[in-house]
């Protein structure tokens, strides 16, 4: 089986000197994902959590739409050119041939997609509305969440060199970590997680990732009916306005005890930063941008 | 024209308090691409070298081989559904008609690709293998590289949000530094910069980039001939073993006065950090690791 970490030799030049040793690197292999014989995927992805990434990968991609909807995943039972099992071959056999669609966008458009014509293409593949009411987070929940990631990235700490996303609930309880190489497959792992727990639609839960937020990540939380995405970096302009068209809470540049609220603003609740508490009714002090 | 940065509401809490305003943000848009009127790719991207990311991206892929390759490249001359030009579809016309292959891999193995076989079908698919002679780069000089890049990233400066890559030259002068949300896209914008430029083997050349160096990013950058890589976060396993094999110098967590080497350490002349200066005849004190 493939591993999580791998060493390599490195030289190593800094103000102390020069010395050679190795080095732990977060390994990148790469997973095909077949169905029905067919090629679906080649993701470069980090070894370890295969089965979350492609019930997360196929949920967000439309093709399940529950845990059950997969009768069985197995890698590849034969070997390589050199006699080895690579585990990199997920052969997932669907409980009902469905018709797999392209990535992402299909390319119906005659003039190309512009931004809101990519928005309406998710909201049509969304199964899972977010409600408007519901979960609410406070603030010093929210400020904590980078450093209980952090404190879950077992891998991060030894190779620097990957990205995570987390499931917290509302009081910041971390359900499931993951990490890997792709920020896209950390959190795949982390939706299928949820999805083999039964918990999708994760309408009570809060999606915490370690880098920038893309509309990629926004699509697959929305996919996935997760009302709360917070980032430790920026935004891009077209995750803001898919998070506001499908009504879900963004949160950038979630550091120390500051922070960005892109959009749905009424699921924060002010609790600290010298603020009067809020009321616990739902209703943060804070208005809707 | 799409632009590169958006304005958009945001609320800001701080322990200063809590104040609503405009955020800049980087521009995320789909762009597809189409040769012969079929669609090829979408990717997302921030607009503003387009043409540049087209080039980089169709001689990566194994499509082009020279920017003369390219006879026409135009922006979809209609519009959308609300009478609009999104500027997100480039329709391009080869000058002789090639077999599309599909990205990165062909999945012909029985089994499964390994790292093996994927680095094998990296070295298949080069054309212009990185000589062993030739670029040499003071230790000085890398060092210099990440804040050269940091200065000439005009959009980070407003947005905190983007990916940058660099080529520069073995003094340190800055050729090309393109920005973008995605970093593979900021690496084809720079490699299809030196596709035009008829820079291509571009032996002469280091390629700098503001993460981490991934798999693809070394694939690119080997497709190109550059030598020198220089990353400002960790590589991955792959990566480190795509650069050995294709005799690419890896340096990773390039910061302040130091780096570390995982390969091609014979390019990496050693300058400063309290050691003798290196001979100039293109031998570092180092030896191979």
């Amino acid at each position: 089986m493939s591993r999580v970490t791998a060493r390599r030799k490195t030289l190593r030049i800094s103000p102390k000197g020069v010395v050679r040793r190795p080095d732990t690197l977060a390994v990148e292999e790469p997973l095909e994902i077949r169905t029905g014989g067919r090629s679906l995927a080649v993701t470069m992805r980090t070894p370890g959590a295969d089965i979350d990434l492609i019930h997360g990968f196929l949920f967000s991609e439309g093709v399940i739409t529950r845990a059950e909807d997969i009768a069985i995943a197995r890698y590849c039972a034969g070997t390589d050119a050199n006699g080895q099992n690579t585990y990199n071959l997920l052969d997932v056999q669907l409980r009902e041939p469905v018709e797999v669609k392209p990535r992402n966008f299909l390319t119906n458009s005659a003039c190309g997609l512009c931004g809101k014509t990519a928005l309406d293409e998710v909201r049509t593949r969304i199964r899972y509305p977010i409600p408007t009411e519901g979960l609410t987070v406070e603030t010093s929940v929210l400020s904590a969440l980078p450093g209980e990631l952090r404190s879950r990235q077992e891998v991060f700490d030894a190779t620097g060199g990957l990205h995570a996303a987390g499931l917290f609930t509302a009081d910041g309880t971390a359900l499931a970590v993951r990490e890997d190489v792709g920020r896209h497959n950390a959190v795949d792992k982390v939706i299928g997680w949820a999805l083999r727990e039964n918990r999708v639609p994760a309408h009570d839960l809060v999606l915490m990732v370690s880098g920038r937020a893309s509309f990629e990540l926004v699509q697959k939380a929305a996919m996935a009916g997760i009302p709360v995405l917070g980032a430790v970096s920026a935004p891009s302009s077209l995750a803001v306005d898919l998070a506001d068209e499908t009504g879900l809470t963004l949160i950038g540049f979630l550091r120390g005890d500051s922070m960005n609220i892109y959009s749905g603003t009424h699921r924060v609740l002010m609790d600290s930063h010298g603020l009067e508490n809020s009321d616990r009714n739902g209703h943060s002090p804070s208005r809707t941008v």
